[in-house]
């Protein structure tokens, strides 16, 4: 299968890091967003919402959305006998990965990642700072709801490594790009460390 | 099983949707959005981001994230035996659901249903026109990104009615409550009909 991303993005990130840790082999394709190449005619044919990541399997068919990416990348039959369970299979316990997963594309990428786009890629021009300023205080209640919960658990669901702590971790890790101090998270912190001592653990620069 | 929910909320309405098309029994707790009731002491403790819908199972566990909740609703076995499937059994399907529920959530929902919210709910203060104002771009775009995809399908994904319907058309079908004007979208417009033509469909007014 090909993935059209740009590893700088978290929610490229998230993909990868899913497809590495299950072990499968993959192409991937470098779009770079700041030169609009997700919104070319070309790329607006295989996904017309104009964004990356984009999964496109052997047989051509495409599949946007990173949280629904990584669902279908470890839900299908694809798994390596030894590669990591990334989704439980009780359905409660699935759909509180999808809670995280919904709760990470509503009320956190939008300000937390928001954030870092405007600081690192956009160079933090006068122009953005009200745009910035909008987005940290939902950005911190979205930070101070995850260090709640992470205060008496090693992971967000069922004390196990799944989807949604891929989700979550993807923009969190670089949440001090966007201005976030994350000093005042431990059990984010403690969190994060952990997440990236896993196997197969690939950081965004490596 | 308990529902805490505003049925003018399009989220809350996907819930009680699913409910009744699947065929099972729940209560309606209603929950004021207006009068902060999701921000009491009381209601955090319940779901610490503060927002409904919010479903409790019998046993007292809870869950958040409307996609998530119906996502929930129509994998776990609670199916009647004559009540529609809502959610494909083929994972690659499966997972087109899905991404069009994060495409709801991320890029439909935020612009679609808060400008209706700042229009109905708030009415329309001159305070909130700039936050207005931002939001029909995008909101437009992703009702373009719909109409596209309508242009050749009855239904967003294999042909046949699913989530990915019900999150779309909680917050579309009342869109013309934001300001967007409709009539620009036949595709949807026939779609919207279809949805509301459904075996135990019933309206945010019934």
């Amino acid at each position: 299968m090909k993935v059209y991303g740009d590893i700088y993005s978290g929610n490229c990130f998230k993909v990868r890091l899913v497809l590495d840790q299950l072990g499968i082999a993959y192409e991937w394709l470098a779009i770079d967003i700041m030169q609009s190449q997700t919104r070319t005619p070309e790329f607006l044919k295989k996904n017309p919402n104009g964004r990356v990541p984009l999964l496109e399997l052997d047989d051509g068919r495409f599949l946007a959305e990173s949280d629904a990416i990584i669902f279908y990348l470890a839900s299908a039959k694809l798994l390596k006998a030894n590669s990591l369970s990334l989704l439980p299979e009780d359905e409660f316990l699935r759909a509180q990965v999808l809670q995280w997963m919904f709760f990470e594309q509503y009320s956190h990428e939008p300000n937390v990642a928001v954030a870092r786009y405007i600081k690192r890629y956009l160079g933090n021009p006068a122009s953005e700072q009200a745009r910035l300023n909008s987005k940290m205080p939902p950005g911190y209640k979205a930070l101070d709801v995850m260090e709640q919960h992470l205060n008496s658990r090693t992971f967000f669901v069922n004390e196990t490594y799944s989807l949604a702590d891929v989700a979550l971790y993807a923009y969190t890790h670089v949440a001090h790009e966007g201005g976030f101090e994350m000093q005042r998270y431990p059990h984010i912190q403690r969190w994060l460390a952990r997440v990236a001592q896993l196997p197969n653990y690939r950081g965004m620069d490596e």
